[in-house]
């Protein structure tokens, strides 16, 4: 059966947001003054669209959809999108799914909110409780702070291409997190992202809760490789992968990670490098790597890289419990216990972790040049979570070099990055780097791969 | 690890099941001037407690829990559970799950209701339209019926020890039926029981309908090997075996069948017997069987058997779809358009369905005594829904001889049951209840399965 | 400007009532076996809609719209009401007002429910308890049992008839009970029935409580003459008044006296003779006497009275605080704490009052023939709670000989009703009503007034 | 009995308020920076808190309660407002009444939002479209906007200080609108901004209206004088009185004009003059003056007025109805059935009215200095709708001369407002304002009453 690929639709926002100014609606127009908003505009309601899809090469999917067109307009007393050669799988017989519509309206809500920042070509540079209150601003301009409510907020972080073997494991573990009445952030798309939330769905669904969350934190720049899964019933998007990220830890309880590649351990290396700084040594924070029987060599391979760079003051930062989704949950749901108590004997709020220190180094986007790449100081002789800093920049820079669109055409341009640094560090990064390769844990061909740095010994 | 088996726990009412008088308490308690409800009520809140267990053995469930215990009691200003001995798998970290805590209180509720009638020996003869009545009243007391709804409930029947692969496509099904924002009833249990409301479950959240309906029909006879899913959400138990198939063809709005056993015999020859009557003959209900790849022999056999018993006039009631979730979906979508259509021109109500006329055959409650059984017409020259009411009731026998425990007992005191009639039509039944056995469809010991019934040629 | 007097109209019932079975509406059609239910349920629908109505002798009303008639049919799936030259006032441009709307639809539910009772002549003699269960069940069918919640549902008693002063103090009064977020209970009509719910209604908008309580129980022979107002919101009939008594004193967390007439003096005796009752000694009861300034002299009377009848011992039972609004609710406030903290030590529920006791005398409906009043024991020298019974009797009797259709006839064909006892006793008697005529406080033409009793001396 | 006057208290706030920044909470400090944005945010508090109070007089409340403080604060986990020495009138039993405890929180939310815009001397020159988004931004941030719901917003101005009689008329009012479904918006304050609400308050709970709006608009120059009831469900504070004004017109649907002194003559005035642009000539918009048999006079001199002045162009826009409150709820719900159609043909939201042109005359904030008044050009030769902006503002200055703070020590200190002018308008003008002092209309002392104007001559 020869099936439709394309739908156009016009589709109503949900009441909350159909009180668009006239404004407003301009700046998302295409031909606008600035017409950098509404492409950005255009490529995340095609993400948000493209969802369940098997592409998930940026490049692939912008190709495939080159003809979609998202045009808004004031009509008939409200806004409306017009979509124009729109995936079909974001429809049942014609009809948009709620979720996805939720979705589109969730884009335009945060690109309107966060377009000033948008438009700038790079973002300022600014104080750190700057950023911080800008992170923050953005959440609750997207209704996500739910104060009074006891910590009960876990991120699931981990691979979107991860195996069905490694995918049920992570619906299992949502299942046993839903059953104790947590909820699940993540950071959209599919694989460790998608499982915990249908797990989570199933369990809360038996314990009758209604108001489960399913929280997806993404940004422009990933969105299109990720689109969120539409279970999401609570989406924002962030103005850079900095923002992102520090949304994830101030506004998570605790996070439990899944095997995953070079984005996961850039998240990893995050929240360590954080865990590491001296201001947050009494703060507790349940940081759970897990995965299934069959999976334990990519936990080794991360400890071992993390013990013989960052050493065990890093180490014992995480705990790694294998196949065993209940033992997963009881240890967070413990661990949440004694957040909740430092929450109240500090007077920090539940809703936001503003006590958590985000040293500058985690704050300011970093942007891979093939110069910012070069410059990284990748010697051990620094503090801890200055390392870390560092370490999160390479890994982030080699996820861009693999998928994002700019880091892509500028490699292809320019060759690989450099990377210079003391040679043993670098060998042990070359070694994880490798066998994320040989698990097949990175979003690329791994047949014909060819890394995207070099390392310049 | 060893794990606990047992549990004490004391349970609370919701509040709507909070106002029971000291005279209703006291009907549940153990030692009651009759104490059958008492036995009834321990046996169902058992199985509702024993819920997602590997052993669906009544018999076995009855040993392993045979210190279980439920008292009830007015405490604390309200209506108290004390279970003893409790299957430890309806409780997370101690806590009983929400929906299993609902369930033991829907028992309590409709046992209360239908007390009277169960303490009776046997259901005196009523009248067809009280025994309608009936039906009614315990829906109603449910809360059950919701009126002013398009019509939107699909009926799925199948077998409960089903396939892993025709699991997955039960879900499948139910997750496309949620997709188009329908609602799942079954006979509660697992398998093609509860494989579609999970697929309902995760399309319900993508849909963001959040009031979907997760149906459970049962009854005291049947519930401990079927215990409820904890994911039905409105669990109604009926006193015997035809007011339940009642209520499922009147409450639901069209009906489909995955592959299953005898039960699922039962159920097809129940409802072909009422469409066959003429009184239906223009009365739309979907009728859909349908399976994954694989699974063709089962419907091409069951499709054999009623062309070659019931004729044409029955097998142009169904329609047969194979491995296509989406085009069962849609079928059904497409002739609930016409049961609207049909029930406003006519005047019916969307909530139960008064119409259609249910001959007295199918009302009457059949205990399947050896004698009841031997007395069977199974001759070909009557007509045909008496027919059908005929052969459902030798297909519910065999249910019983195989399951229920009174039945098992008494074919092991007299040997099987004896079936005498039309050696062609006697041949057939033969050969598709030994074709259940092959495929392993009945929940028996299938390596050395003595058939419950002789035919005597 | 001549207004329309009658208007015609089809309702539909709210969805809960929305489920009748053809079986129940045949019971309610003019012409079914027994035609009673159907002319109980005309005149309970027609005083439901002669809300607000100046009229309030209940044969006038019902000579006014004697062409009235309410017909119910099953049509178009669902149940409708078609009206019949209704009372104009219930509707607003043509549409029904919701809350009579929803007041049709109690009296339906309620006289589908007790009709059984009201089809006897008379309720047969029943053991106490069952009585009780009756009324919990009535309650509970009409979902007005509300578990868990702390006492919180004052009852109001007092005249329908009261001057505009006393109209607007009781406002005051319930607007101070309002802001405490206590709810009110009382007969239904004007008067004190009225003026409590609109004070607590601006004053539950002031706190945001959205589920405030305006109850109003009420029995088919008193109805007529005391119409629902709109803001109840929560109506019950009830099959006699001395289940409609139990269900005041059992649902109720507390009692406030207004000013009124004969009416209110049978249900204070009520209330007095089972608080003097042995069993209730120990149970907490608010029960406060109140008026604004001007109306000192109708508690006096009473409390006159009351300890020259009964003594002291009754007396104590109750406090009287005048002109003071905001110390009548302090006073409730602080015994419902009594109250609260004893049912919890004793175990008791919240929503409905098993403990007291209530004894038989108070229990059976006592029809108020001349037969039956002539035979009233009205003599000192019995235990005060059995004296209270019978003054009770008296006070039921001398209102229905004033407002009641058939007592009245009654007393037209036989003369007055005849009472003998105690000299003094009677003289005191005779004394207190003979206030009330004075005060204007009966639903009588006072100029000519002809007392409907004879004291036999 | 002596009352305790002032109480101490520390509230929390409502969850949606609970999610501050300590940036945020910094601002509304005493010792801010800024200083003056604490001491709005102290008086606009104290003014919430005097609910109810008889005293009306802005310095009169300001010394009354001058050992008042509110201090805001972040302390286990949320913001805490303390309040010192706080109007008892607010409180029930020492908590306070929920309604004034959610007006605090509106309070701060707007002023945070508002706040830029406070803090500046005067607001600075801007475009007429930044105004209008302006009102509009204010108004969606504190969720007043609902779209998509058809036209039922009334706008009811009127004097604070009317009699008891014209009290009781608005109720009536507000009644019939309330039973018609209609919600009130009104500018916070006793009087005629109150008795609507109270009215529709009892209408809507007779028709079950749960989410009834009473909506109050105010700005901090008038909230001390004028203190929002605490029935008022949804609170907004402007930064000045123009966008107030610009808010009401654009968010109410349609207007009531009950009888009320110099500040009512702005609204009207206000309200012609854009009626009266020739942009807004095709616009349908219910504008209806009325009030209470006796109360004739006001509207005639008011209509008298509006003629002589501004012409029959202008007293085409206005329907005056007395003493009939079903007719006025009549006739504007006749005309909201225009505004609907309007809407939807010409494309125009129900939420907000983007297409009414407001001139720049109406919308720049106008500080009623003696030089302003007297620069003022009173001459009849202008276009309709200037003239009436000039009057309006004369009207305004009249109220700020009467009671506003800095306009009272201005007057004292300079003597009255000089204004010059046609004669012949001037003389109007003068007996207009005369009869609001004869008719005791205005907030002022009126047996000592001394104009604060003078008309040149």
């Amino acid at each position: 059966m020869v099936k439709q690929e394309f739908i156009n639709a016009s589709i109503k926002p949900l009441d909350s947001l159909d009180t668009l100014s006239p404004l407003e609606v301009s700046q998302l127009q295409k031909g606008a003054a600035n017409n950098n908003l509404y492409h950005v505009f255009r490529q995340c309601s095609l993400a948000v669209l493209n969802t369940g899809s098997d592409i998930d090469n940026t490049a692939d999917v912008l190709e495939m959809y080159k003809n979609f067109d998202v045009q808004i307009e004031l009509k008939h007393q409200g806004v409306m999108l017009n979509l124009i050669n729109a995936p079909v799988n974001a429809f049942v017989d014609g009809e948009i799914i709620v979720g996805i519509r939720e979705h589109l309206f969730s884009v335009l809500r945060d690109l309107l909110y966060i377009g000033e920042e948008l438009l700038q070509e790079h973002a300022s540079q600014s104080a750190s409780s700057n950023i911080t209150n800008t992170v923050f601003q953005i959440l609750r301009h997207a209704n996500l702070l739910k104060p009074n409510i006891k910590p009960n907020l876990v991120v699931c972080w981990g691979g979107h291409s991860i195996s069905r073997h490694e995918y049920n494991y992570s619906k299992l573990v949502g299942y046993q997190l839903g059953l104790r009445g947590l909820n699940i952030c993540t950071g959209c798309g599919p694989g460790a992202m998608k499982g915990p939330m249908k797990g989570a769905t199933i369990a809360h669904a038996k314990q009758r809760i209604e108001n489960g969350r399913y929280i997806g934190l993404t940004e422009p720049g990933i969105i299109a490789a990720e689109s969120p899964n539409p279970i999401v019933n609570e989406l924002v998007i962030f103005p850079d992968i900095e923002k992102r990220l520090e949304a994830f830890v101030r506004l998570g309880h605790g996070i439990i990670v899944f095997p995953g590649g070079a984005g996961t351990a850039e998240e990893i290396l995050y929240m360590l490098g954080i865990l590491l700084h001296p201001k947050n040594q009494d703060i507790p924070y349940p940081f759970i790597f897990t995965g299934p029987a069959g999976s334990e060599a990519y936990f080794e391979q991360i400890d071992a890289f993390i013990k013989s760079t960052l050493g065990e003051a890093a180490s014992d930062k995480y705990s790694i419990i294998v196949n065993d989704p209940n033992a997963v949950a009881l240890a967070v749901q413990e661990k949440l216990q004694q957040v909740h108590a430092y929450r109240k004997d500090s007077g920090e709020s539940f809703h936001f972790n503003w006590q958590l220190y985000i040293p500058k180094e985690f704050q300011e986007p970093f942007d891979p040049t093939h110069q910012a790449m070069a410059a990284l100081n990748l010697h051990c002789d620094q503090q801890g979570y200055v390392l870390a800093a560092q370490l999160r920049r390479v890994m982030s820079g080699i996820v861009a070099g693999n998928v994002k669109e700019p880091s892509v055409k500028a490699i292809a341009a320019h060759g690989p990055y450099l990377l210079t640094g003391d040679a043993q560090l670098m060998s042990k990064m070359d070694d994880l780097l490798a066998a994320f390769v040989a698990q097949r844990r990175m979003k690329i061909d791994h047949e014909k791969y060819v890394p995207c740095y070099k390392i310049v010994r």
